[in-house]
């Protein structure tokens, strides 16, 4: 064990046992992570670096790892999906799983959408990986669902429906996989009778059962991408290609033909929020790995920019002090949303099983806004960990290469982070309700004292000043009220509507000020979920330590935008020059539990895949040994001397 | 040629060659710049795409352009460095060259410290490339000169130097070549009677001049990194490794043994500052490649977002143009700033060859931080870039990826950015010695008058509006204002000292305000020298483009940063809410010319790589092309098929 690192633990003043309870959320489930951690040890999941690896062997690494992965949940009865997701992400460690969308969009889809007869056939086929399915929506040329141009004809004749993609850009171009599927759902414009119903899905057979060979389809892999090597997405040309009517998934469809929408299409709204409220704990997540590298490794090394005698660790810098402690901050409070999402889902999912849809839009809006706002936010963040690891961060030894490369697809996926933010049509509604008098209830009742309070902008020296900065109940009640810029973009509208501009184009005008308006919602969610968070937490010492982060976070968020806290008046300019001074003083309070506050996370080192970030904190033999096992080592002399150097 | 496209160029109101001509320093340079790019059609550099190859392909089809390279350019007879320059940028394309460390290092060390007799020996041998070298400085432990361990001791009897890598800490770990290279030019801390004389660099050979293999010294590949796939950074373990006495680099050592040092050792500043302006340059070559290939694919690229029909240009959605043209302005601004540095730097060279070398610790201090500024700003703005192209950008074929993870170092190499923006010792005693009344020269002139303006935070309401936020000498002046920050550090630091800490704890208890200060200096360094750069263009179409880009850099970068120009009272509330609209019209007004503006960088497409960016605008067939070269689709069947999930 490195010294420093054994100096650091000792300093922290608070039990690291205890808070890695409030993260996972109670003792048992702390429990039952470590035991279900264990799989870690079972020799059938030994594994090269992937880093070490060429693409088509990382791929097939990967696929021998996703097959193990079947029988061993088997073989240990794990079935609760909440323990398979925490399985899972520990096996796959930063890296994807090649079968992931069999799982994620196949058969959830399967479930959804066949009728009787077709679930008989189908969920046996698929539960039992025969049937090895994808999901086939995006095309080349289309992300957006109006757009998408791949056609499915009826001909009564044969009772077939003809698949078709006629041009370049209705190639579907998807997030499945391109190698590994024998069959996928496919999104497709019903035709009948010359008419155009919409989009309806398909099941389509790709690959022979037997031999796995493509049938007369063109089908393969889109090629390397940014990360996700062990992913093989794929793309699915389809010229003519006939199915039998019974492929097209049913339930919603009437033996006579009549289509019947599903009894509420706001059920959806669940799923999506429950995949944002996922991807808000995967932010959590992978900021806090990043944190974990970047901070233990700051703690072993060392440089004498300061002095020589000895040379000080690089966390006694001030400067790596505010790039890492902020972000630590964040990686606490995204976690504590995402617990309360998960929860919020839940508790709402009881709502609508009794009828009770009404919180559903709100949460749809606000889980929008949150997956970009965290996804940006801990995108943004691993590169300044990276960074912040000097010349080390950019091997890949360090993990943090791939932590962002395998991450930064979240900011696109599942709703581009910027048309998430334009989601705030609920901003604006409940606004102009508020103006109108109404009362609103939940999260957007802030925006009820609007009228009273007359948050606006004006010259700062007009209003009085109100916020003491070391009381984060006021923080939070000024982040509130800078959240009243969803004023500004509604009035942004309301001037381009004036102006005799189409709706559209109002909304265009003034996207801009929509985003801004988003982002301040988010932020203001986001400093009063984790100061709500604090007044659960008893330990008197955890309480304190993340108090102390708390108003890091907060302090630290209003010094980036000091702009929209002068402007709206919220704070004074003598306030806004006290805050970087107190910034100082929190972040000298915050360095020496670090490496405790890293360590609650509990990552252990296989999940982890960091030289920079061990445990044991002995990290320059381990880069050695690890540098010593590339590939281009295998070999004293490289072949290209003989080819070209010689 | 996509229609789109088409529409676009003829949209322009500008003469992109001529604006071409501006950016390359004269349509002869520009000519010439297209000669040399002709080498791109010489089969001799045909090659696959990198992404498509593993580690070890990569950098063999790299040494082998290197090798044509060196044959080429002599088969040419380009022997000026700057055409050197260009012609290697052309043929690397968005990867680095695996011998780059024998041009970059290895030869002007030997240059710079070889003495007469050392020089005749060992010239030859590196400029004819029998002798392959690299120069191997930090190691596994240390980056800081200082901190070195590796020792070379004399040993009077043998007249040997024993080099020694005592510890794992101690291993050479550089940017250099662990494959490729048979000699090193090792820094080692010299030792004689016992004695530490500091560093001293020394020419350890490696490996056999025949076969290549390893002398009895433990040297190999440091393991894959984030990018530089192409180079074989090495490792270097040196075990009591014996060379002659006359392989000590002599240049400074007299034959009584006696050290001098050189004449001036300002003058190596010279080299810094030549390093540091490549970098901003490169800063801008990438910028502006980035905004190429996100333009011309915005252009291209329809979605239903608005309304479904037509479906408009992704160029006409308010969010996109808010996240592109700020960068493509940055592209200009940085590559003028890149031209001023080129400039002053051989304007520089001139006086320092006449013995004045008074302007170069401040020009010193300025390059660091404008390396740290536009290669800080270039990494954002390249993701910002990719993550504007959806789902395809994640995409290799899109080389968004590539620029990334290749150009990400720059914020590392060269000098740590952070430890760049500290340089401003500078900046705080050029503040000192205006507030002693002295008179400033040069770029830090500025300071001169401000102890008569007392420009200092105060509220906003206090300070009469000065600034017509469309006129672009005001904003100069507003941004020089806020570049004043650099006294609350100096403040910081002065309270610091009075609290007894000693100098270094001042100043690392003041590094965060330093860093602020140094990031406004060169903000305003920035947005002058793009304002002065209009003076000199009189082509009115193009003035006034430029014009309006350069409104955007200026207002776009107070908007970002409002709380300092609002706690500065340099802006009033009213005013600073003016700006966001303004912005909104100078989108309007660059949007036609946009497509033109990144034409006008001159990309050829075999430079540029990228399937999004291509001049034609034919993405996505070429995308479709592009995927089915994949490795993944060698065979229809992977075998890993066979091997797992039959």
């Amino acid at each position: 064990m490195n010294p420093d690192i054994v100096k650091e633990r000792q300093n922290a003043s608070f039990d690291v046992q205890k808070l890695t309870y409030i993260l996972d959320g109670g003792p048992e489930k702390t429990k039952r992570r470590r035991e279900i951690s264990l799989v870690l040890n079972d020799p059938d999941f030994d594994e090269e670096d992937p880093n070490f690896l060429s693409r088509s062997e990382r791929y097939e690494q990967a696929v021998r790892k996703s097959a193990q992965m079947i029988l061993k949940l088997r073989e240990y009865g794990i079935s609760d999906p909440a323990e398979i997701n925490c399985y899972k992400s520990v096996v796959r460690g930063n890296f994807h799983e090649s079968l992931g969308l069999h799982y994620v969009m196949f058969l959830p889809t399967l479930y959804s959408q066949c009728d009787q007869e077709q679930s008989k056939k189908w969920l046996p086929l698929a539960t039992s990986f025969e049937v090895l399915g994808t999901y086939a929506q995006t095309e080349l040329g289309h992300t957006h669902l109006r757009g998408l141009e791949t056609t499915a004809t009826f001909d009564p004749t044969t009772q077939e429906f003809v698949l078709n993609s006629p041009t370049v850009t209705s190639i579907k171009w998807w997030p499945g996989a391109g190698k590994t599927s024998n069959h996928a759902v496919v999104l497709a414009q019903l035709y009948t009778r010359g008419k155009c119903h919409g989009l309806h899905a398909f099941i389509v057979q790709l690959r022979h059962m037997d031999t796995h060979e493509p049938l007369p389809i063109l089908v393969g892999d889109i090629g390397p991408k940014f990360g996700f090597s062990e992913v093989d997405n794929g793309f699915l040309k389809l010229d003519h290609v006939r199915i039998p009517r019974e492929n097209m998934l049913m339930k919603h469809v009437e033996p006579d033909g009549r289509y019947v929408k599903p009894a509420s299409a706001k059920l959806t709204y669940g799923t999506m929020v429950f995949i944002r409220s996922l991807l808000v704990g995967l932010s959590a997540l992978v900021m806090a790995k990043s944190c974990t590298i970047a901070i233990r490794y700051s703690a072993v090394r060392h440089q004498s920019e300061i002095r020589s005698e000895p040379e000080p660790q690089i966390l006694d810098y001030q400067t790596q002090q505010y790039k890492l402690f902020p972000l630590l901050a964040t990686a606490y409070a995204f976690s504590f949303v995402g617990q309360y999402m998960t929860e919020t889902y839940y508790r709402i999912s009881g709502d609508i099983n009794q009828g009770d849809l009404s919180e559903l839009p709100e949460l749809h809006a606000v889980s929008a806004g949150l997956k970009a706002f965290t996804t940006w936010t801990t995108n943004t963040g691993i590169e300044v960990c990276r960074m912040s690891c000097g010349g080390h961060g950019y091997s890949r030894s360090s993990a943090l290469p791939d932590l962002y490369a395998e991450f930064t697809p979240t900011c696109t996926y599942e709703g581009e982070n910027t048309v998430m933010m334009l989601q705030t049509a609920y901003l604006v509604k409940s606004y102009r309700q508020a103006k109108a008098g109404e009362q609103l209830r939940g999260i957007m009742s802030y925006l009820n004292d609007m009228e009273q309070r007359h948050v606006r902008a004006h010259p700062a020296s007009a209003r009085p000043a109100l916020v003491d900065i070391n009381d984060l109940s006021d923080l939070v009640e000024s982040y509130k009220l800078r959240a009243a810029l969803v004023e500004s973009a509604a009035k942004s509208i309301q001037q381009e509507l004036q102006k005799r501009r189409s709706h559209e184009d109002a909304w265009n005008n003034s996207a801009i000020d929509l985003v801004k308006a988003s982002d301040a919602h988010c932020h203001y969610m986001v400093v009063k979920l984790f100061t709500d968070k604090l007044s659960e937490i008893g330990d008197p010492d955890i309480n304190l330590v993340l108090t102390t982060l708390a108003q890091l976070y907060a302090l630290h968020g209003i010094a980036l935008n000091s702009g929209d806290f002068l402007q709206a008046g919220l704070l004074t300019v003598p306030q806004m020059q006290q805050i970087p001074v107190r910034i100082k003083e929190l972040l000298c309070l915050i360095r020496p539990n670090a490496v405790a506050l890293v360590d609650a996370f509990d990552f252990p080192d296989k999940v982890l895949s960091s030289v920079l970030g061990r445990y044991d904190g002995n990290v320059y033999e381990n880069l050695f040994e690890w540098a010593r096992r590339s590939p281009l080592n295998a070999t004293e002399v490289h072949e290209s001397f003989h080819k070209y150097l010689k």
